[in-house]
């Protein structure tokens, strides 16, 4: 048995997923987004999220976690937030000995659908029926920590395979 | 008396330094700079900057704190480890209620030279000056720390005069 924290890091709103795997069996256990209001200053956002990720931690225990790593950026002041609110999240999950693998949205896509260059529509549907839900999570940033979750467990699985 | 911590975030190195005003008068009590190792895990490196940032909290006991703020970056990689290394500084300094101000490297070197195109050695020996010190601290990024922090007792030196 193994339960996954997946996160969409974001100041204004990150996305989170525990899910877990159990005899070769996935199912969501639970999900949701971190909002912080945009009025507030940095260091008030990051502490709720902070302490909101510690609160998802102590509820659900799940022994690792996937973050989505940053990449690509059109925007340079979306990178700035976006990066705060990731270092935030992986202090608080190292501090909570949740161990963290980092996934790009490439990696992400291709663990989900097989192709790197797959639509976010395709990975959220793909995302949605391995998991059986009956919708897809809204907002994106609910999907996004989804989709990273399940990339974690089948990149687990594969390097299991590779290793014997 | 005010105590304010200075401090330039970044993963690789973060340089800290603590400054005093009393009766008008502006003095270095210490100062440094972390660093960690780039073969490690960024999640170990963020939680080193953050147990040694709260160290110096409850050593020096800084009222508040000035932080280096990201404003212009070439290097897209670099951003996002030094927004990350500032994400976990400004969610220390929240945990532990020190206030905190954001800084631009323009709004430093106005406030500590009075042009926003001084250049960065220039900077240094005003801040050195200014602080009596007898050589300009090593590496850039602890000579960085004072002059942000030296930047913050200027900037509410000016606010309070504005303000009556």
């Amino acid at each position: 048995m193994l339960r996954v924290l997946g996160i969409d890091p974001g100041t204004a709103t990150t996305g989170w997923a525990v899910i877990e795997e159990s005899s070769g069996k996935i199912q969501a256990l639970a999900y949701g987004h971190i909002s912080t209001e945009k009025d507030r200053r940095d260091e008030d956002r990051l502490l709720e999220i902070s302490n909101d990720i510690a609160q998802i931690i102590e509820k659900y225990h799940p022994q690792e976690a996937a973050v989505e790593s940053l990449f690509f950026f059109k925007n340079q002041k979306t990178v700035i937030q976006v990066a705060q609110a990731r270092g935030t999240v992986l202090l608080t999950l190292e501090r909570n000995n949740v161990k963290v693998s980092s996934y790009t949205p490439l990696q992400v896509k291709q663990a989900i659908t097989g192709y790197g260059k797959a639509e976010k529509a395709q990975v959220q549907l793909m995302t949605k029926n391995i998991l059986g839900l009956k919708s897809v999570p809204k907002p994106d940033d609910t999907a996004d920590a989804l989709a990273i979750a399940v990339c974690h467990i089948h990149s687990r699985k594969l390097s299991s395979i590779k290793s014997t």
